[in-house]
């Protein structure tokens, strides 16, 4: 048995996020229809974190056994050919057996896009979310160091998810930049619960808003409560763009 | 009668180019049907150029006659609200009668991108061209050079265009430049001749591929023979990035 760690990139744009569905294209299904060509099986593959339909990945990771000989190099290109232009492969090396994409995952980062600007950008449609009102960068930016640090994340994440045991996630680092138009948010943790970023960068826009107070983010943690925080930011900002091992 | 400068921008991979045409969607038909939402008439519009199918705007300009008394401003929005997503009006203004989008077009630039890497980048399968073979941005940048000048082009634009009086066109600039894996190939012009910025952009991946010396374009430029250069580069890692007036 051999072990395979394949790093991908994705344009969520095409695709009802990774993990497969009865009614709906998703990456897990191009990526296992293909592997099927190459290798005729279905091996086990374990992903990263699931991603929800339309959020876009620069960097996605995947553990993969099979008994196949093919050597990594080759199976790198023979996917690059078999995947629809919509998902390619970056990197595919063998690694330890033990080796589980999601276990041994260390951390993420994320990347949150904003057009800001009162015109619509054509190019970033499905890019970027479209902010027409002005972003104070820097005001958001020193609000969103409160978010780093080791916390119970109840209150920034969709109720789905509190069903988990823990809800603690250490944040290691969060900016908010601006290059010209686009307002970059950067978020970098151990892990991540259901909408997270999604929901901290909703909370920051209402703090943007003067909807939430600029400290106010303390008080929110505090609360436990997701009825109280920012909207959930679409999908279509998002980006997975690194995975810690 | 008044007469309206119109700034847009737009995603080429939703239209087949410019010019209206019987059997598919182009930009005017769609910026025509918008206008006449708004002003119940369809005016005479001038389009600084065409564009081919697949090819972008980050500038494109439009002058349009109309006797409606809308203000520039509510225009702007207006068209903005009624165009599809893929096309955004960046500015709206009122110009004397004699202004003409096309005659009055002191020059322009164009921005060619080409994703540099072995591997594909899902993001620009519309939006730039892929090369998997190293570009040497430094040689090409050095050959583009010979680009710049008054020439005639004949050897750079497809046959079409042959029947133009003057085929002479002044090239500003032309600089070839590297940003990570993106190749950014900008030629600024008085005028362009039928496919001249895919065609030169095309010359100069025959002069990456050894097929053409890097000394070669003053040569080709004597021949006047359009079959003695580069294929034309696709459409989709086009942008006209600047108008001038």
């Amino acid at each position: 048995m051999r072990n395979f760690l394949i790093t991908i990139t994705f344009d969520g744009s095409h695709f009802h996020g990774w993990q497969i569905q009865n009614n709906a294209i998703t990456v897990q299904e191009v990526f296992q229809t293909a592997l099927y060509k190459i290798l005729g099986e279905q091996p086990d593959i374990k992903a990263c974190s699931r991603t929800d339909s339309g959020v876009h990945a620069n960097m996605f990771c995947i553990s993969m056994k099979t008994e196949h000989r093919i050597p990594a190099e080759r199976l790198k290109g023979a996917l690059n050919n078999f995947l629809p232009l919509s998902v390619a492969v970056l990197d595919c090396v063998e690694v330890p057996l033990e080796f589980h994409a999601r276990y041994d995952c260390k951390g993420k980062r994320y990347v949150y896009k904003i057009w800001n600007s009162s015109v619509r950008n054509p190019f970033l449609e499905k890019y970027a979310l479209h902010y027409r009102w002005n972003i104070d960068e820097g005001l958001l930016d020193k609000a969103s160091k409160d978010f780093i640090g080791k916390h119970d994340f109840t209150s920034f994440c969709t109720f789905d998810n509190r069903k988990a045991d823990n809800m603690e996630r250490t944040v290691k680092s969060f900016t908010v930049e601006r290059n010209e138009n686009l307002i970059l948010m950067s978020v970098e943790a151990d892990g991540f619960l259901y909408n997270m970023v999604r929901i901290m960068v909703g909370t920051l826009l209402k703090i943007q808003q003067g909807k939430i107070p600029a400290d106010g983010i303390p008080k929110l943690f505090e609360q436990r409560n997701r009825n109280h925080q920012g909207v959930t930011a679409p999908p279509q900002g998002l980006y997975l763009d690194k995975v810690f091992y």
